[in-house]
């Protein structure tokens, strides 16, 4: 199928807002909200390194979707827009699969795909998209901005997308809610728009609670201290090695922020339905202090994964 | 060299305005001029499809973001900003003399940095490029909108990037000037704004001018009869084939346009120092019809390019 009739027939259909144009100009047009920030976030995902050959296309465009998503939740964005990078091999199933999974995936999130590319003749799949957002002017969140004596919090439960990688690989029991969480994660959009100009720094987890914690440390030029039995698990864990394996899994796309102790972020989040838990405090220094059961911790040298 | 440390040290530098937040978050954000619309793009160059696997990193960085920028020129909107996809092998020369290109080309058209993503261990480079513009608002071009009896006309020349893949390929002798209309083109930005509000219709010639004449004709639901004889050629064509050769060539990203005969071209594109020639007139009907010299010539089966 050549590309003009793969985009008429499969990404058209997709593209239901006027910004479109419906597929058919050189570029989209939007006339931004008056007033607001524009948050702009481009993330890549290549078969193999991101998400296995044999991963339902559906739930690969769920995660292109939901990981760029997420960025914006990390800066307090409303989502609006996307645009689509589809190279690969000529497969027609594995696109038409894909491009159906990606409308459901938009029409879940409520976000219209403004245009974007398609290259058919590769070996290998590599997707790209841009996710355009809003956010109030000044709103935007973060990573620098920390201050000690601040809360550290974290959302969600930590680890289920490193648990979910090994059912999908085969080396754990067949769970699907895991599997979910490494396949669909799901972008905190709701709780990152309440948390903007009200958190005092805020990212994702990508990579992996230990990585990108010490990211933010760095970014705000702060200690962090967090208590590695306060980390919410969704399965109990086996001991410290097994806390320590969740910690430092990536792919689980919670939000990790700060925030001063006079905010009351459970209130905050409760309209979200976002559970909310407390994992430890911003501290002047630099690094990671790890404590377990009020112990200290020595930092592990693998915080997390990191990309290829 | 891990991503992180080839973004801080070749990217980073070229993320120099405060929207791209020293590509230390996770998204850019940016305050978009007020009442303008934004204008969005995203086009992919695969190696061994869109570029041959020995042209200069620097002439293929520039190729990425010259190819974005005309489809922005070509909606009459002005560049502002950039998020760049890089996926490939882990070649740090390649991907050193890349960024550096690419700087160099963000530099010459006065465009920022804001963000993107990066990815190593693949076997293929296949480079992915969002380019945000904005454009007075109602002021954007659009394929659908040419009117019968407006002329049509196309700028610069027709056929060079063609005749410059030959040399690229080297099946035709070196020729400096050539080469370049391959792999370094233009995008005919200030042309581009300066039809804005003016032309009824446009679009960039990316596939060759034929095949996108017909689609610039099938979006405007109008015909298109073109004076092959009045194309504008760098090189004296050796006759009908050569000329037939030069209209179905890709890769030009000249500027092709409808405007009213009322319209004085030549004066709106005089101090935009681009050449514009009159190709054509816009009739009822549908589809192209081609002259030569005064006599109709068949339409050819193969109009250009097809992206695979």
């Amino acid at each position: 199928m050549a590309e003009r009739e793969f985009i008429a027939r499969h990404l058209a259909p997709l593209a239901t807002t006027a910004a479109a144009r419906g597929l058919a100009d050189d570029a989209a047009v939007w006339l931004p909200p008056l007033g607001r920030e524009l948050v702009f976030t481009h993330d890549v995902l290549a078969q193999g390194v991101h998400y296995l050959p044999d991963d339902p296309p559906g739930d690969v465009a769920w995660k292109l979707l939901a990981v760029n998503l997420s960025d914006l939740a990390a800066m307090a964005a409303t989502p609006a827009g996307v645009l689509l990078g589809l190279a690969g091999p000529d497969d027609q199933d594995w696109r038409a699969d894909f491009a159906a999974g990606l409308g459901r995936a938009l029409d879940h999130f409520g976000v219209a795909l403004w245009g974007g590319d398609t290259v058919s003749g590769l070996d290998t799949t590599v997707l790209g998209l841009t996710a355009i957002g809003w956010v109030e002017r000044g709103q935007a969140l973060g990573r620098a901005g920390a201050q000690p004596g601040d809360a550290l919090w974290v959302s969600g439960t930590i680890g289920d997308a490193g648990l979910g990688l090994a059912v999908a690989q085969g080396t754990a029991p067949h769970d699907k809610a895991l599997l979910n969480r490494f396949r669909r994660p799901t972008p905190r959009l709701a709780l990152g728009a309440a948390l903007g100009g009200v958190a005092s720094a805020g990212m994702d987890v990508s990579d992996g609670l230990l990585i990108d914690a010490e990211r933010l440390a760095a970014a705000s030029g702060v200690g962090l201290a967090i208590a590695l039995d306060a980390v919410p698990l969704s399965r109990p864990a086996t001991g410290l090695d097994d806390v320590l394996a969740r910690v430092t899994a990536g792919d689980d796309y919670e939000l990790l922020f700060s925030a001063p102790t006079s905010v009351d972020v459970a209130a905050l989040a409760a309209p979200t339905r976002t559970p909310v838990t407390r994992i430890g405090t911003v501290t002047a220094g630099s690094g990671l202090s790890l404590s377990h059961a009020g112990k200290p911790i020595t930092t592990p040298t693998r915080l997390g994964w990191e990309h290829p």
